[in-house]
C-alpha cells in the first residue's frame, strides 16, 4: 500500500508512460516526491507549460505512445492549452495530470481556484476529476487507456492534492491492450474500384498513413494504379527521403491546393480530412475538393490505416516494391542568406535519420523540395495550426529518440511563443539544432493583407513588423543556455550547420533573411 | 454605414476603450485594418498573448477602465488565459475580442477550429459569439458595459471573420453610465457597532478599498476606533507610502497569517474575501479566520467600497484627518547582493509616484517594510496567483500612466512565463525598470517540501533548481531589445537602479542572490 501520488506514478510507469514533462507547483508536491520512488519515470522540467505539452506531443509523435504532463492547477493547464489543441487535432496520445487544490480547500475559494474541467474539456474528450484515493490509480490507468485509443487522444486527469497524500491505496493494473483494429473490407473494395476505374485519382495520406508502412503500401498502390499520393499539410509525422515512395505535401494557400487537385475524379482519404482552406476568404469556397471529384474514406476511427493501405495494395495485386525517391540533394549554397539558400543548406546537409520539427511559415516554401531526396528522415509539421509547437515538439522528439539528430526550423515569430523551450534543450543536453529563419516580420499578416486586396496601413504595418527593435536570437539563445550564433552568408550557414549537427547538444543558428 | 470591423472598433473607442493589446492573425485582419480608420485606438503588439491579457489587466488597474485585447482564435485566447484568470479573480474590467473563422468555414472543420466559447467561459462570466453583422456593434457595447460592472469583470466577445468584412452596419451608442452604487446602511451600521464595541477589530481591505479614498477613510476609522487595517494579499492595487494611512499587507504563509490575526474578535471585510491559506496542508485548516472571530461584510457586489468606508467613518464620527505613515527610507545598501539588500536599494531609491508591479515570491519578503515610508506610490501585487503577470502588468501600467516610473520586481522563475513582455517594453519605449531577483531556483518548491516535512529527493531538486544551466537575464533582456545589466554588489545595484530610473525607456537589472 502507498499514498495516492505513488500509486498514480507507479500506474503510469506500469502502463509504459515513463516520461513526464512538468512545471509543477505546491499542489503537485507529493506527485514530484512519488517520482523519486519510481525511478523508471523520467522527469523533465520546463519553464513554461506550453513547452511541456508540446514536448509530450513531440514525444508521442516519435514513440507512438503517450508521455504525461504534470501541470499546476487551471492556469498551468491553460498555459499548455494551445499545444494541446494541436495534439487534439492531430490525434496524438497524451496524458495530462493536473494538480488541483485539496477538495475541502476549494470551498474556501482560494485565489488559484478555477474551473479546471472546463479548461480541460476544450482540448480533451476525456476529462476526469478523481474523487477517492482508492480510485486514483484506476482513473490513471483509464486515462492512459483512453489516450492510446483508437483513436488516440488527449486525456486529462485532475487530481485533488488531498488524494495524493492520502495513504492506503495501490497501483492499478496497466490497461489491457488496445482492441484489434478493424479492417473495413467494404471501404477497401470501394477504394479499389475507384482506383481501377480511373487514373485521375489521388490518395490523401494523413496520420498513420505517413508512417514507413503506410507510405510503402501507398507507393505500391500508386505504382500499380497511377494514382497520385498526397500528404495532408497538418499531418503530425511524415516519413520521407531517398528509398521511400514520393508523397507530395499539400500546399498552404488555397489556390495552390486547387491547382494541385484540379481534374481529380476521385480522392481517397487515408486517415485524412477533406481538403479545406486554412482560413476563409470573402467570396471563396472553403472546401478545396474540386468540383465533380468524389471523396472516399479508406478508414474509420478504429482502423489502423497502414493495415488498410496494405490490404488495399493486396486487393489491387500491387507489386511488392514501390517506386521510390532517388537520392538527390541540392548543392551547398553560396551567396547571400535568403529563405531559399537557408533551405538549400538544410537540404544539402540533412543528416541520416534526422527528425525535423518544421515551424516555418512564409519562409519554408522550398524545404519540401530541397529535402525530398535527402537521406531517410522524419518530418514533424505544425499539426493543429497553433504556433509555438515547433521547439517544444523538438524537445519531446529528442527525448524520445536520443540517438537521432533533431532540427527545429523556426520562423522568428513562431519561435517566440514558447521560446523557453531552449532552456530545456540545454538542461537535457538535447541534440537539437534550431535554425531561426528571421525575416523580422510576421510576414503572414502582410501577405494576407495583400491577398485580401488591402492597402497595408500604419496599424497593419505595426502588427506585422518585428523589426523595431530587432530581436537578437543569439542573445536570447545564449540567455537560455544554448550555444548560439548568427551567420552572415550561405557559406557560413552551411559551415555552422555542419558543425552544429556534428557536435552533440543543442545549438541555435540565426539567419537573418529578407522579408520578400 | 461601414463594415462590421469598423463598427466594432468605433464602438469600443466611443465607449472609451482606446487601447488594444494584440497578437492578431488572419481571422483578425479586418479588425486590424479598421483600427487604421479609428486613430483614437492605440494598438500595442505583443509577441505572446499572455502579455496582451496581462497588459490589459495592468492598464485597467491603473485607469479603472477596460482596455481590449484582440486575440487569434481559440489558441490565441488560450495563451492569454492564465492572466485572464488573474483578472477575473481581481475583478478587473477587461474586454477580449477574439477572432473566429467565418461561420460557414467552421463546418468544414479547418485545423484551427476549436471550442472558443468553452475556453472563454473558464475566465469570463460574459461570453458571446456575435451572430449577425447588424448586432456586432451592439454586442461590443454590451461587452464593455458588462466589463465595467459593477462588479467589474472579464467579458469575451467572439467575432466570426465574415461579420468583420460584411458591410452595412454602424457603430453602437456607448453603454449608459453604470448604475449608482448602493450604500447598504445596514452593513455600515452593523460594522460600526462592532468597531464601537471592541478594540480587537480589524478591517481587511481589498479591491477599491485600497484606493487613496479607501485607505484614507479606513485610516480615519482606525484612528477613531483603534482597529487594525490589513490589506488583502491578492488585492490588485494598493496606494501606499508616506502621507497615507498605514495598512499592513497580509503575509503569505498561513501560520504567519494566523499569528497576525490571533486574538481578533471582529474582522470586517471591505471588498475582500475571508482569509484563506493559499494552499492546503494535510491536517491544517484552510480558513485562517481565528477561532471565535466574527466576520462581517461591509460591501455587496454593487457597492463602491470607498464610499462605504467614508459612510462608515461618518457614522463613527471619525476625525477628518487620519494618522498617516511618516516618510522614512532604508539607507542605501552596501555589501553583497541578497534579497534583503536588493529590497533595501528599492526602498532607498523608490521614486515619487512609482508604480511597482511585484512578482517576487520567496525573495520579496522585506519589500513591504522597506517601501512603506517611501514617497507615494502604487503597488500592483500578483492578483490571482497565476505567475507570468508581473511584467505584462508593468507594460499595461506604463501605457496607462506614461508620466509615472514603473518598476517590475520579478523572481527568476516568475519572469520566464511571459518573458516576451520585454520586447513590447522596448518597442513602446516604456519607462519600466525590471529587477530580476535571480536566486536560480523555484525556491517555493523546496520551501514547500520542507514545510511538508519532506526530504528533498533528486526529482524535487531537479524541478526546483534553475541553475543548470544558469539563466542569463542580461542576454535575454538584450535579445528582446531592453538595455540590461548584471550587478555584482549592493552599491552597484543602487547606482544602476538610480540610473535606470533617471533614464527614460526600459531597463533590466539582474541581481543574482543566494537561494536561502
Amino acid at each position: 500500500m502507498s499514498n495516492g501520488a505513488h500509486a498514480l506514478i507507479r500506474t503510469l510507469v506500469d502502463a509504459r508512460v515513463t516520461t513526464c514533462f512538468t512545471n509543477p507547483g505546491t499542489t503537485e508536491l507529493f506527485l514530484v516526491e512519488a517520482m523519486d520512488s519510481v525511478p523508471e519515470m523520467r522527469t523533465v522540467l520546463t519553464l513554461f507549460e506550453g513547452v511541456a505539452t508540446g514536448a509530450a506531443d513531440g514525444y508521442a509523435r516519435m514513440c507512438g505512445a503517450p508521455a504525461s504532463t504534470l501541470l499546476h492547477l487551471g492556469p498551468g493547464l491553460a498555459n499548455g492549452l494551445a499545444n494541446l489543441h494541436n495534439a487534439r487535432r492531430a490525434k496524438i496520445p497524451l496524458v495530462n495530470i493536473v494538480g488541483d487544490h485539496a477538495r475541502d480547500h476549494l470551498r474556501h475559494d482560494p485565489p488559484l481556484r478555477s474551473d479546471i474541467e472546463t479548461v480541460a474539456r476544450s482540448v480533451s474528450s476525456w476529462v476526469r476529476t478523481s474523487r477517492e484515493v482508492g480510485e486514483l490509480a484506476q482513473d490513471t490507468a483509464e486515462a492512459v487507456r483512453v489516450a492510446c485509443g483508437p483513436p488516440a487522444q488527449v486525456a486529462t486527469l485532475i487530481v485533488p492534492a488531498d488524494l495524493t497524500w492520502a495513504e492506503g491505496t495501490a497501483p492499478a493494473l496497466p490497461p489491457t491492450a488496445s482492441p484489434q483494429p478493424t479492417v473495413p473490407s467494404d471501404l477497401i473494395e470501394s477504394a479499389a474500384e475507384r482506383l481501377r476505374g480511373s487514373s485521375r485519382t489521388a490518395i490523401l495520406l494523413g496520420g498513420g498513413a505517413l508512417s514507413e508502412r503506410g507510405v510503402t503500401a501507398a507507393g505500391r498502390i500508386a505504382a500499380t494504379t497511377g494514382s497520385r499520393l498526397l500528404a495532408e499539410r497538418t499531418a503530425p509525422r511524415i516519413e520521407r527521403g531517398a528509398g521511400l515512395p514520393v508523397v507530395e505535401r499539400m500546399p498552404y494557400w488555397p489556390e495552390l491546393v486547387s491547382a494541385h487537385l484540379d481534374g481529380l475524379e476521385h480522392l481517397i482519404l487515408a486517415d485524412a480530412g477533406p481538403p479545406v482552406s486554412f482560413f476563409a476568404y470573402a467570396g471563396q469556397e472553403s472546401s478545396l475538393v474540386p468540383a465533380g471529384c468524389e471523396v472516399h474514406h479508406l478508414t474509420t476511427p478504429s482502423c489502423d490505416v497502414a493495415m488498410n493501405l496494405e490490404a488495399l495494395a493486396t486487393v489491387l495485386g500491387a507489386a511488392a516494391i514501390p517506386a521510390v525517391q532517388q537520392p538527390v540533394r541540392p548543392t551547398r549554397p553560396i551567396g547571400p542568406l535568403t529563405a531559399e539558400t537557408v533551405s538549400q543548406a538544410i537540404g544539402a546537409l540533412l543528416p541520416e535519420g534526422a527528425i525535423v520539427a518544421d515551424e516555418t511559415l512564409t519562409s519554408g516554401g522550398a524545404l519540401a523540395r530541397d529535402t525530398a531526396g535527402g537521406p531517410r528522415h522524419t518530418w514533424l509539421p505544425v499539426a493543429g495550426g497553433a504556433l509555438g509547437q515547433g521547439m517544444p515538439v523538438a524537445v519531446g522528439a529528442a527525448i524520445a529518440c536520443p540517438e537521432r539528430p533533431v532540427l527545429a526550423l523556426e520562423g522568428d515569430g513562431a519561435a517566440l511563443y514558447s521560446v523557453q523551450s531552449l532552456w530545456t534543450m540545454a538542461r537535457e543536453r538535447l541534440d537539437v539544432t534550431v535554425i531561426v529563419f528571421n525575416n523580422r516580420a510576421y510576414r503572414i499578416i502582410s501577405t494576407e493583407f495583400s491577398r485580401h486586396g488591402k492597402e497595408i496601413g500604419d496599424k497593419a504595418r505595426l502588427v506585422s513588423d518585428l523589426g523595431d527593435p530587432n530581436l537578437d536570437f543569439v542573445a536570447i539563445g545564449t540567455g537560455f543556455g544554448v550555444p548560439s550564433l548568427r551567420v552572415e552568408d550561405a557559406e557560413q550557414l552551411a559551415d555552422s550547420l555542419e558543425r552544429a549537427i556534428r557536435e552533440p547538444g543543442p545549438h541555435l543558428i540565426e539567419a537573418v533573411i529578407p522579408a520578400v
